[in-house]
């Protein structure tokens, strides 16, 4: 199995966190705390599956502007290494079934770093056109806003 | 996460194999014996890769009436319970990457059973619009071809 990075088709964006590992990793897996932070403010997210397993659903919605949930993501959780590692796929939902609009595979990783934690993700991408669409979407923008509110909700928590 | 069967989605196909599951596995597992079984004669097949482990490679090819070898299956691995079950998908390469043509998760069950092995394979799709397809495609025959030819092969090696 090769994790390697491929520049033309992957994203990839990482930061320091100011806290240790224990605290970014339930920030992400506990579902109150994953809301706070998945989307960017002012939108709200909702976790509406989250079965932190290999086939496991991976569901969230969002509300923009004090509208309704709509849905966000659908996807499938295929790895899960506690502490360290999270990959999740919308290409497959929960159960492996695949999905009507598969688009990326995002692993997720924390390393622990002399100041805390180090965050990063590596987004995959079929093609080059979808890397690419994913940019122009702002995936460096709205990922990095998301980490940002991750971090400062795990930094708060490590005061 | 739910792996119930979905009469719309799914396609279904199970066969008993009069050979303990042990031999079954193993002409699942072993490249040179899945070469001999995974394609129906006088097509042939060769694994290109096999990787045994989530997120690892699946690959094979065949080659049909003695021409060259061309592609088959480009797919992934999601889960391996030894002995007992094998997932795998079209919908994800290697590494868990997004796959071009996404069509399908097979999840294979080996069970104990009084006179040998029960064999299943489960196969999930995203519509109905595909599970005709793939049903119209040949599934019963092509599968029901290939899951006999594995059974005369771990039932020659059972005696």
């Amino acid at each position: 199995m090769s994790l390697t990075k491929n520049p033309d088709l992957d994203l990839t964006i990482s930061r320091i966190i100011k806290a240790p590992r224990s605290l970014v990793w339930s920030a992400w897996t506990d579902r109150e705390s994953f809301e706070q932070w998945w989307m960017p403010a002012p939108a709200k997210c909702k976790v509406v599956e989250m079965d932190l397993r290999p086939g496991g659903a991976f569901t969230t919605q969002m509300s923009e502007k004090g509208g309704d949930f709509v849905p966000h993501l659908s996807g499938c959780f295929l790895d899960i290494v506690d502490g360290e590692r999270l990959v999740f796929t919308n290409a497959l939902l929960g159960g492996w079934r695949p999905a009507e609009q598969p688009f990326m595979t995002a692993i997720i990783t924390l390393k622990d770093h002399p100041t805390g934690t180090e965050y990063a993700a590596h987004v995959m991408h079929k093609s080059n056109a979808d890397r690419k669409m994913h940019e122009e979407m702002g995936f460096f923008d709205g990922w990095g806003t998301c980490i940002e509110q991750l971090a400062r909700l795990a930094e708060k928590r490590a005061r």
